[in-house]
C-alpha cells in the first residue's frame, strides 16, 4: 500500500512536508510525493501518482489565495480532484487552506498543520480502518479547526 | 436488491444512520454503509458502493457548511453525483442539508430528519415502485419542509 | 419515433402532463414519462429514457426553487443534461421554471403552462421538421413569454 | 472542407444568416447549417454537425439574455462546446452575443453583424491558413468592438 | 522532448513569444507554437499540441478581460484545460492574465512577462527536474509578482 502527497510551491507552508511527518508518525505505509507550480496543476500530478506510481490513495495539498480568480480555481481544482477519483475510482483527500480564512499567518499556520495532520488520519483510516469513519459519522468533525460536534436534542 | 447509504463525518447530525433506521421501517432491503470525512469525499465513495458494493440505488448525505467555499463544494458534489450517475447508470438520491438554512439547531435537526427519511422512501419507490412518484408529479412535494403543494387555476 | 418527458414532484405545475397533453394534440407519437423527486434526479432519468426506453428525444421539466442553493443546482442540472446529450447524441431539451421569475402563482401558471408547450413543439420539430426552426432562426423567439422579436435596422 | 454553422431561434438577429454571408464572401467552402430553440441545444447540434455531416469546423452562434439564469447557461453553454471540442477533436468557435453589453438595439446588431463576421474569418483561418492568427498573436484582437491592440512598453 | 505554446490574438501582449524567447533561453528544447482567437479555443488547441504534433507538456497562454463574461470564461478555460490534462496524462501550464490585475499597462506588462517566463520555467522543470519543485515545496513562490516568501513561526 501506497500513499501519495501532492502539493504546490506556491503554498506559503510546506504542506507535502508535514503530510510525510504524520503520515510517518502513524504509519508504516511507503509514500510517494509530488510537487507542482499551483492549485491547477495538482488534479493531473494527482493523476501520475495514481496512475504511474502505483498509489492507492492521495492526499492533494492546495493553497488557495485571496483573490475572485483564486476562488474559480478553488472550483476548478476541486472538480478536477472529482473527475480524477472517478477516472481511477481512488479516493483522493482534496485538503485545501484558503489564504483568507484565519486573522493572522499564527494562526493560519495552527490551522494549515492541523487541517492537514488530520487529513493524513482520515487517509489512512480510509485505506485501512473505514470502520472508524463509520464510528464518526454525524459527529461534527473538522479539520483545522475544533470539531463542532454533533447537534443533539 | 440492495441501498447504498454515504454520509460524512463533518455531518453535525448522524444522517446515515437516520436513513437505515427509515429504510428497515419501510422496506426489507439489505443496504451497505460508507462513511467519509466531507462532502467531496462522497462522490467516489458513492461509485464505489454501485461498483465494489453492488448497490443497485444509493443515498448520498451531505452536510454543507456556511462559509463561501462551502457553497462551492456545493457544486463540486453536486456535479460528481451527476458524473456517477451517468457512469453507472444508477439513481443516486443527492441528500444535502446547508447549515445556514435554519434558525437555529433544533430547527436543523428537524429538517435533516425530515429531509433524510423522506429521501429514503423517494429511493426506495425510484427502486421499486415508479409509479408512485408519477402520481405526485407536479404536487410541490419538498423534504425537510412541509410539502408546498401544487399551484392551482 | 418516441419522446420522452421527465419531470418531478418537487414542481408545483403539473408540467409532465402539459407536455404530454401538448404531444397528444400536435402528434401521434408515442411517449415515456419518468418522474423524479426533483431537478438534480433528471439527468439520469433523462439518460435512462433514451438508453432503456428507447426515446429519440427527452422533454426535461424542472422547476427551479427560489433560493441559492436552487440557483447552483440549476447549474448541476443543466450540466447533467449537456452531458447526457452529448453521451448520448440525442436532443434534450432543458426546460425549466424558475419560482422567482413572475410576479405571482397566476403568472407562473401561465409562463409554465406557454413554455413546456412550446418546448414540446420545438422538441417535435427537432425531430420532424428542423428546417421549420431553420426559418425561426434570429427571430427573438420565446417559451413562457411573448415573443420578443428580430432586431431590425 | 465543410464548415458547420449552429444558431437559435431565441437569438434576435440572425446571425447564422450573417455567418453564411460571410463565409460565402471570403471562401468557396461548403456548410451546413443546424437552427436550434437555445443557446442549450448548441453544443449537441456542433457534435451532430461534425458527427452527422461531417464539419471540420463549426462556428455555434449563441445569444445569451440579461437575467442570472441566462448567465448561468452561458456557462453551461461553453462547457458543453469545450467537451464537444475535446470529444471530437476539432475547433468550434463559440461566438456569443449577450443582450445587455451594449447600449441600444442599433449598437447590439453592430456588434453581433461585426463579431460573427470577424469569427467567420478567424474560423476559415483556422482551418486553412493557421499561420496568420499567429502573426496577430497577442495584439488584442476583438471581434465586434474595435481592436484594443498590443501594449507596448 | 517537445514544448507546446498555446496562445491567442486576443492578449494584449505576445505572450508566446515571451514564452519562446524564454524557452530558449534556459534550453535547447524544440517547441511547437499554436495561436488562436480567444482563451475559450486554447483547450482544443493544446489538446492537438499534445495529439497531433507529440508534445510532451505545453504552456497555455490565456488572456483574460475585464468583464463578468470574461470571469465566466476564465472558468471554462481551466476547466477545460483540467479536461485536457485527465485525457491525455500530460501537464499543461495554464498561464492566465487577469486585465483588471494591475494598476496600469505598465505593471501589466511586467506581470505577464514575468509570469510568462517563470512558468515556462515551471514547464521546463516538471519536464527535466521535478525535484527542483519539490525543493521549493511550500515557499510561497508567487508567478507575476514577487514571492511571498515560506510562513515562519
Amino acid at each position: 500500500m501506497k500513499v501519495g502527497i501532492a502539493d504546490t510551491t506556491f503554498s506559503r507552508i510546506n504542506m507535502g512536508k508535514i503530510a510525510i511527518d504524520e503520515l510517518r508518525s502513524i504509519s508504516s505505509l511507503s509514500y510517494e510525493r509530488y510537487t507542482v507550480p499551483g492549485i491547477k496543476d495538482l488534479p493531473i500530478a494527482v493523476k501520475k501518482l495514481i496512475d504511474e506510481r502505483d498509489c492507492d490513495i492521495v492526499i492533494s495539498c492546495g493553497w488557495v489565495g485571496r483573490t475572485e480568480t483564486d476562488k474559480l480555481s478553488y472550483i476548478v481544482l476541486s472538480m478536477g480532484i472529482q473527475l480524477v477519483q472517478l477516472l481511477t475510482g481512488r479516493h483522493v483527500i482534496d485538503v485545501t487552506i484558503h489564504e483568507d480564512e484565519a486573522e493572522d499567518e499564527e494562526e493560519l499556520l495552527r490551522v494549515a498543520e492541523n487541517r492537514v495532520r488530520e487529513h493524513v488520519r482520515n487517509a489512512v483510516d480510509l485505506l485501512l480502518n473505514p470502520k472508524k469513519l463509520e464510528k464518526l459519522a454525524g459527529t461534527g468533525q473538522r479539520q483545522g479547526y475544533e470539531d463542532v460536534g454533533e447537534i443533539r436534542r
